[in-house]
């Protein structure tokens, strides 16, 4: 079988059984600190990396973009961690996710991500890698520095899937 | 004693003694991941908070903008933990900064970061809160959830510093 799947629009509850969405918004807790010179949008996400995944580190992904239709043929997943990003180059793109535990492509969704979105795959979340649209992308990252936390399956032929915004 | 200060350009070399510099350079590892489609800045800074000040955290900070010249009356430091800020808004802003231990005011150092450079200050670098420039500005900020990890300084008036960008 051979799916054809267009992207809903990211939200913090559609998101929510695959992880977190990272922007500014009322959603969670916000302080005035700095004086008032400053909001916090606190508490976005909480870095989750188990000790042998760790430190947590900082990093920058730097995405070619894809060509829509596009054919998702591997999925991947980090067991032992979170893995956040964070849009900088203001484009948007598509985040594909699977939930937690045997890869049920039955299950897969498909979010576009405005470009001030970003999101923090809890652990064990299934995902594609980062799909970047319209032209090169950067990406704040932060996930685990540690060996041994990366898994990624090659997906047969009939169980790929097929992303068109439209 | 009542001194001005101009900023210097934030590089990595500068920034040292007190924290890294986040940017898509060439300067550390990158990688080629995610099938070729990726390049990985790797490990540009690791988030270093101490078991109690935990877990880290992925928040963002809106910035209102200062006026210019700017007198700096405050200063902070987190003693358990780094503290990252990443620039969302493709706004310059300043960087103000001390080295850790007593904080002598003679060492004060001022960096311009530029839209696409982060600062991740290490643990117990005294630092200014956010001065953004020009317009609203957001920043991603890696911390800790903590508490007790928070220090702040009021100035008295023969410490205090002027910036300006001229």
């Amino acid at each position: 079988m051979r799916r054809s799947l267009k992207p809903e629009a990211l939200t913090a509850a559609g998101f929510a059984p695959f992880g977190d969405v990272l922007g500014a918004t009322e959603l969670k807790d916000t302080l005035s600190i700095n004086h008032g010179q400053t909001q916090r949008y606190h508490r976005l996400a909480s870095v989750d990396i188990a000790g042998q995944a760790g430190p947590p580190i900082i990093s920058i992904f730097r995405s070619q973009p894809v060509s829509l239709p596009f054919t998702v043929a591997v999925m991947e997943r980090h067991p032992l961690g979170s893995q956040a990003f964070m849009p900088l180059s203001g484009l948007p793109y598509l985040v594909v996710v699977a939930p937690p535990g045997k890869l049920d492509m039955h299950k897969l969704k498909v979010f576009l991500a405005g470009p001030g979105q970003g999101v923090n795959y809890h652990r064990g979340t299934w995902h594609h890698y980062n799909l970047a649209l319209q032209g090169q992308s950067d990406f704040l990252v932060v996930d685990g520095a540690g060996p041994d936390n990366f898994d990624e399956i090659q997906l047969p032929v009939e169980q790929r899937v097929s992303l068109a915004l439209e």
